[in-house]
């Protein structure tokens, strides 16, 4: 995989220099059309981002990401954007342009790409994490995958697309600006400034702020922690909470979680490790596929013996051993996790161990990570998590820096990106308060279609936008009706009435029985279901006798009355499905 | 009811002095047995409150109290604690003892009394809130309830039962301390100490303290906050911060969210509302009950005059109104959240309105609360919550307060409570910080019994304890089983296929027929039904040639080869239910 990607990386037929961005911004001979941004997922939504520059006959999408399901989406494992106006149009896509590789950034190229195969963009990083999915998928072959570096400018149709240092929690993210015949949309993608990076640089503010001395039209900037006041820390902080966990903590083993994508944390925990004579052994599949990437390309420095086999794991002491894990977010199944319940086959967790958390729990995963906690805590095992010292910094710009990124690039329009509604909201009033003027910021819902040229910028309509649901390996076969579905049958079960009658004799030959699951239990509620099945064999038979045969009308009698019945006994509503065999 | 209740509170049959406490210590004449204590529920979770003291033949429990479901409980409305060790004993238990009335305390009381009728004391306002929800399940008649002071101690069996006032986020909230033969069990409730509360008085630390000085044996503490360090501020805080956004916003409507419990927060509201010349109108209907109560009561000081009711709301200007809602967490159906998505018969949210959530969304709320957030940003409404200002403060002490808790009352043994396991540990460590010795620090599950006596304390068993799930009208009809069925349903679905057979011809005479929800949308599935069909009636038509006419056998080959090619087709596992008929 790494030579594939050195070698694309300094493919010269695509990677145009700094100076050809120059020429998008030649007045033009005619009159200009207006520039099409729009969203197909990220608006008013935390993850499944897509957006969507537009010019006359070209279009370029940045980032293809998932998001996650809602509470209420039952059963659903993904959540994709809807690129049907993409594939409608898809002679006119030329790219799709990658920030960096988290899943809320990459994680639908493996769907979206079966049906609109177009060129994708991204640095070495990325590339790397995208190839291991679509490998995955047997898609790698037909995949157009390409490599760029930081500052590298790519010819896109009419657009020249330059790709931006930031920095992240994950390794080579670029903020993107797409130079356009009215000027340079700038999509910062996930940022923060951090002025003592792990490794590679600092945000690159010099040219962000040439940008905005040469002219901004349009900022899209990111709103994740724009709640949040001040600066979020650098990622060395958390290298000196590691060191001072490990000083302090000579004689235990320690087990870091954190996220496997953060390369720059993993590293800092191998240096400290190093530091301390420490082995490192890896558990988790992702954890283990990301550290063999990010050693490959080059992005993590780690000297030969440092790594151990997990098998090897009981040669050393555990004094001398770190171990590095996935489940930071609690997940199920997850290395961690099964240690936690001492379900791991190589690792049992007891008193000589001291387990750091190093991550937030994302809003709504809280309940998982603290249920892992106690579990460990239950064994006996010392904890450092993110309510003790500073072992987790976020990846996100907080309210200072989204304030440097709007006085760099001094936008003439604003639109917010990447959050529910409320941080959008939020962004808007901090933008405001930077001096932007409120007819030139916009808070958009996904797929609505702003327009601009150097003078205006307005609203003019909506593409065709919305969730895609993935469960198991059906794309969109889910609906609302099934999610409804779902739902009921979560709630109170179900109970099954069949029955098999004699259409002509007009006589009830079998049945009816009453099945029923998720309601109540059965065993200890014989008089119940005996009850149940009375009441349906008597409007069975009620209506026989008056000749109705039209079922449909007999199964809504059996409906009625059996729900009215059981809410009467039960306060509850299970669904009722009544089932007539002709026989 | 405040007449009943002002009745009672003056009961000198059963309220006696503290002096009285004092004989419990006497020394006594034969060797002492030991004291038993242990809970039937808030170890290990949050929420269901209910702790038990026992002594040769005498029991007393200390508050009652609901949980919320786990997230994997569907359909569970609530969780109660499982008290079959009471109702086996029942001759023995002299009273449940009332720390305050939030309901992790004492909702589980209209349950529990229905088959373990004995006397409950506690103090007036929570006395209050009890009547009202005894009345609602028609309970009140035969309740036997009683009415205490902070200070009083009342006897029961060989026990002296004292309430000390503590400070929390709800009016007339008591430590207990349980005078035994060997010494004071001191059980704090949820306290924290608010040295400016708004009504009534500082956390009786005086009274705490004498308890330490003359020995407490057992300390039960709560532990909901001991992750967080510091002091918990005053609930007099958010009073500033109220006066604060009243003066800056006199052009807006004011509608805050609350507890309706915190009837000290309401006030707070109250006044900045009178002293800014607003109305206030309430909505919500615990929060209508609860303002009701707490004024009848005295606990609330409202001019006559200030409350407005609803549907006079349009005869004032924004400006001149406050309008207090239930909803804070984000509750669906609650006031607020009826606002929010324009369901509210009464108030319409526009940009002339300022909502302020005063409160902090429990752990598993924040999905609920950033819902009605978003909504209420879409409608252009100002919002203050609190990542903004101090518009709320905690009712638990923080580890200061903790750490002084244990100071005063310097007990002898130590059991943390009233949290789930992390906390506890954290809470342990906490106490060998201070000082106490790590065998009479004891980290307890649910059910396990100590036992002590003044020299020594130890685990010695366990008595039955668990969740007894409410679902509708049912208690504790729904069980694993259920659970495990909603789950399944919830992901995948059901597919049911019915077919009638004639036993006797060995002859498939109808059907087979499938129906599914929850699964696939059939209508654009139809394909992947028939060919479902088609494998159901081969597999019994197969059976049926081989003269196999053992039902559950035949259901088993249904269930094998309709989930095998399901799986392959769509990798879901819907729940199958094989009907057969016998015609």
């Amino acid at each position: 995989m790494s030579e594939t990607l050195k070698r694309n990386h300094h493919n010269k037929k695509t990677v145009a220099v700094r100076q050809g961005a120059k020429k998008a911004r030649k007045p033009a001979q005619k009159p200009l059309s207006r520039v099409r941004v729009f969203a197909l997922g990220g608006l008013g939504e935390i993850g499944k981002n897509m957006y969507v520059v537009e010019y006359e006959d070209d279009i370029i999408v940045i980032d293809c990401g998932i998001g996650f399901p809602d509470d209420d989406m039952l059963g659903i494992d993904l959540v994709i954007p809807d690129v049907s106006y993409l594939t409608a149009n898809a002679d006119r896509v030329r790219g799709i342009f990658i920030t960096h590789g988290h899943e809320d950034h990459i994680g639908a190229l493996p769907y979206v790409l079966r049906t609109l195969n177009v060129p994708v963009w991204g640095t070495r990083l990325t590339m790397g994490i995208l190839q291991y999915k679509l490998e995955e998928q047997g898609l790698l072959e037909s995949a157009k995958l390409n490599c760029v570096n930081a500052g590298d400018v790519i010819d896109a149709g009419v657009f020249k697309v330059e790709f931006i240092r930031v920095n992240h929690s994950i390794a080579d993210a670029c903020a993107i600006a797409v130079h356009t015949p009215q000027g340079v949309v700038l999509h910062t993608g996930d940022f923060k400034l951090d002025i003592t990076p792990i490794e590679g640089e600092m945000m690159d503010i010099t040219r962000l702020g040439e940008l905005g001395r040469e002219g901004v039209s349009l900022l899209l900037c990111e709103s994740t922690n724009v709640e949040h006041a001040g600066f979020t820390p650098s990622e060395s902080k958390v290298g000196s909470s590691f060191e001072s966990i490990f000083l302090r903590n000579p004689d235990k083993r320690i087990i870091i979680a954190t996220f496997s994508s953060n390369v720059h944390r993993v590293q800092q925990i191998i240096n400290a490790s190093i530091s301390h004579a420490r082995k490192v052994a890896i558990t988790g599949r992702s954890m283990m596929n990301i550290v063999k990437a990010a050693i490959d390309l080059g992005y993590m420095n780690v000297p030969d013996g440092t790594v151990i086999d997990l098998n090897d794991l009981d040669r050393y002491n555990p004094e001398q051993v770190t171990i590095i894990t996935t489940g930071s977010q609690g997940e199920p199944m997850s290395a961690l996790y099964r240690m936690a319940f001492g379900d791991h086959s190589k690792i049992t967790l007891g008193s000589s161990d001291l387990v750091v958390i190093s991550a937030h729990a994302i809003p709504g995963n809280e309940k998982l990570v603290g249920n892992i906690l106690n579990e460990i805590y239950r064994k006996g095992v010392s904890v450092f998590h993110d309510v003790d010292v500073e072992v987790h910094v976020s990846g996100h710009a907080c309210q200072e820096e989204i304030k440097l990124m709007h006085a760099l690039t001094k936008p003439k329009f604003f639109v917010p990106i990447h959050g529910e509604y409320k941080m959008l909201a939020v962004h808007r009033e901090l933008a405001l308060g930077m001096g932007e003027k409120p007819e030139n910021v916009f808070v958009l819902e996904t797929g609505q279609v702003l327009e601009f040229d150097r003078e205006k910028a307005a609203v003019t309509g909506s593409v065709p936008s919305g969730r895609v649901l993935i469960d198991g390996a059906g794309i969109g076969d889910v609906g609302n009706i099934v999610l409804r579905d779902r739902k009921l049958l979560s709630q109170d079960g179900i109970i099954i009435v069949v029955a098999g009658v004699d259409t002509e004799a007009c006589m009830l030959v079998s049945g009816p029985d009453i099945v029923s699951r998720g309601f109540v239990y059965v065993r200890e509620s014989e008089e119940l279901m005996e009850e149940s099945r009375r009441i349906c064999a008597d409007v069975i038979e009620d209506c026989l006798d008056r000749y109705i045969t039209d079922w449909t009308q007999i199964k809504n009698y059996i409906k009625d009355d059996l729900s009215r019945f059981l809410y009467s006994k039960t306060k509850r509503k299970p669904m009722i499905i009544p089932i007539i065999l002709n026989v």
